[in-house]
């Protein structure tokens, strides 16, 4: 059996399915064993024609029985059957792959030079390839491949640094050195189709931390079989340029498997103050969100968690969640995110019609009318709820999951506004479950 | 307001409980606040007859309105309220209360020295103090509490070292800052009482790791309300010997109201493999493991935690949590430890009569029949079953719950032992419930 090196890159389409896909391709040859891959490292490109897009950049390590040429001829089927075209030697492309160390065999023919003739002097090789493989030397050198990494110059500022783990084994082990680093770490978990209002996240945990991971996974035990999950707006690639201009670190995104492989049985049972309002309305959901996020919380093992107000409820969940089970996690709730208009930000406004989301700005006037209230000194929560869903109503909202004012700690309906009180709305716009809400009472306070 | 640094210190009765008694009665105090206390440190006695027990030290930072001799009267007041005679100036005592630092006052009169005249050359002071207040000034050595603590000279190799924390947040805060120091730490959590069984997990855990802590804790929510919570034995004294005596770093004795606080409500619903044999003889009983041990392992985020094979479904229900929630933590079980006659150690041992102790045997010869079946080449689980069964009844055991072979992951009943299986007992002897296992199958295996 000969230990192989492979670099492998993608900057079109779906950069993470593309190398994804290559890796189990490969793991499907005969003789061919996938020991380990490393992390996705997006990179600037090199060379090529200007405006190209980031690459996303991974190695693995394979044994193998195939004589080198072979091995070749496989990895440029895998390119072929991947959409590769090799007519364009700079250009974009949907997977590149590349055999970097066969053994130590040193070989230079017209169709395959070994070692791989640049390896030693690019980051977007070595990087990947120090993950997985420090150890392996480089037989012309004499030196192993954490050797050649640390005699690279720095990385110029200008260079990406946000790194992509789609194994929660990976992804946790690199949180742990990073503690041990001492660095402090924030994580921002999120189930993707990312807007303005998580961004404000990744923001919040940078402005607290000195490490970012964003988690992308849309958790399917938190979707009711009749909700939304498999409609629900995916789309990583538009998420990773997102977070990565956002200065964002690192994104976790597992598959469905890596986070519930089969025979996984074990769940959160979710504390009193799940109970009440999205409790009613979706049974199981904080059961999902619950076990989800305990799992986000072991799995990247971070100081400081941010989520957004917009979910109120699960916000104090979590909280929650943390103090029964004494996670060591400071728990921070972000303002909400509002469209210039007033409507909260939400993956879900995406499907929404033209005449639907004129109707949705209903749901930030309830609120504010509200407020109006409590700031004229209503306090009856009766008077203050009939005047919110009066104002759903004129808008042709007939579909009102709640429209409430409760406690903000127990989330308990409350007969009178006194002291601090939240107000909640959960209403379908057309066939759109929207939720929004706004803190009452006496002084601004926050989530 | 003055800030005071007291020093507290027990080496009679139930040395725990004294020092927080005085803590208690200390905040019942008009005009006294206190801020914080230490972990309880153990230290050998200075002075007195040979042969005194260890102390447990501690100290604790108060705030107070009280001039410096009402202070030392009352400190000298819950002295005598715990039963301190001051008749035998090196004696052992209930409990020792001492004034270190009152703000920078220094005080020379026959009743009170400020600041206490022996702290700065004193480790059994100096190292609580330093804990929660190394900040705090020595006002006639112009040196920090740290700076005093740093110049001591090191420790004795015969000084003890276990520490105990009573305060989930300290002994969570001592962990990181192990973890931070790159030490590897294990964990054994237990319901005290320690035996044998126990002390080999101590070991098993020494062995894996630089730190070992214990847990300390008869947790309420895995008895159902007509079992043997509030009789099961409790003899903290004894459990700190021997775990000082193991060689263990940490204890971590929390009260009840310290793992469940008023309004705690979030549980871990335990895998499938807690639903067969325990699960159905003790409903609730595994929700109430599974939760207080991720509590465990989220207050002391331990490398490896090391559990007895006597409870053999609870380590595989562990083992499934730790999987199904990513815990980063490393479950080790280890053997059954016996007495000599083949009984293993439980520490409901105890309520046995002595006649009851003689019927127990009948466990560990029914499962030893089970293994001579087995290696004689019978397989029928019925025919082994039968076996096991009579040996009990033959024994006068008439209440059994189970007596079964189950497969060694999922814990389902096996019709036939085919490779790996577990032969598995739970019975009562007298009004004592036993359990007992042994691994059978080809090979010599390890749960």
């Amino acid at each position: 059996m000969a230990i192989c090196l492979l670099g492998l890159g993608s900057n079109l389409g779906d950069r993470t399915a593309n190398i994804l896909e290559a890796l189990r391709l490969l793991r499907r040859q005969a003789q061919v064993i996938v020991l380990r891959h490393s992390s996705l490292h997006e990179t600037l490109p090199v060379g090529g024609p200007e405006g190209q897009a980031n690459f996303l950049n991974a190695a693995a390590v394979i044994a193998t029985q195939r004589w080198p040429a072979e091995l070749l001829a496989i990895l440029q089927d895998i390119e072929a059957q991947l959409g590769r075209k090799r007519t364009d030697r700079w250009g974009p492309r949907t997977i590149d792959l590349d055999l970097l160390l066969y053994d130590q065999q040193v070989i230079h023919t017209p169709e395959l030079t070994l070692p791989h003739p640049r390896m030693h002097e690019r980051r977007f090789v070595l990087a990947p390839a120090a993950e997985i493989a420090g150890d392996l030397r480089h037989p012309a050198l004499q030196s192993t491949i954490d050797e050649l990494f640390t005699r690279l110059p720095p990385p110029s500022p200008s260079e990406p640094k946000l790194r992509v783990f789609t194994s929660a084994e990976g992804m946790q082990r690199e949180t742990l050195r990073l503690r041990r680093l001492s660095r402090r770490v924030g994580v921002v978990p999120t189930m993707g189709s990312l807007h303005e209002g998580h961004l404000s996240l990744v923001q919040a945990a940078r402005e607290r931390a000195e490490v970012v991971v964003a988690t992308i996974f849309v958790n399917p035990t938190q979707f009711a079989p009749s909700e939304d999950f498999s409609k629900y707006p995916r789309n990583l690639e538009a998420d990773l340029q997102a977070l990565s201009a956002a200065g964002c670190d690192y994104a976790f995104v597992p598959s469905r498997e890596e986070m519930y492989p089969e025979g996984s049985s074990t769940f959160v049972e979710p504390p009193a103050v799940s109970q009440p309002l999205e409790g009613v309305c979706r049974p199981g959901h904080f059961r999902g969100v619950a076990t989800i996020v305990l799992k986000l919380f072991q799995i990247i093992p971070a100081h400081v968690a941010c989520f957004g107000q917009k979910d109120y409820q699960q916000a104090q969940v979590i909280r929650r969640i943390v103090a029964d089970l004494n996670v060591p996690i400071e728990i921070v709730v972000c303002p909400i995110i509002r469209e210039p208009d007033g409507l909260a930000m939400s993956s879900r406004n995406r499907y929404l019609s033209p005449a639907e989301r004129r109707q949705a700005l209903a749901l930030s006037q309830a609120l504010g009318e509200a407020e109006r209230l409590v700031a004229a000194g209503e306090n009856e929560s009766e008077t203050i709820v009939a005047a919110m869903r009066n104002i759903l109503r004129r808008a042709g909202i007939t579909r009102i999951d709640y429209a409430t004012l409760a406690d903000p700690e127990t989330l308990a309906e409350v007969p009178r506004v006194e002291g601090r009180a939240v107000a909640l709305i959960a209403c379908f716009v057309g066939t759109t479950r929207l939720i929004d809400n706004r803190l009452l009472g006496p002084e601004n306070w926050r989530a």
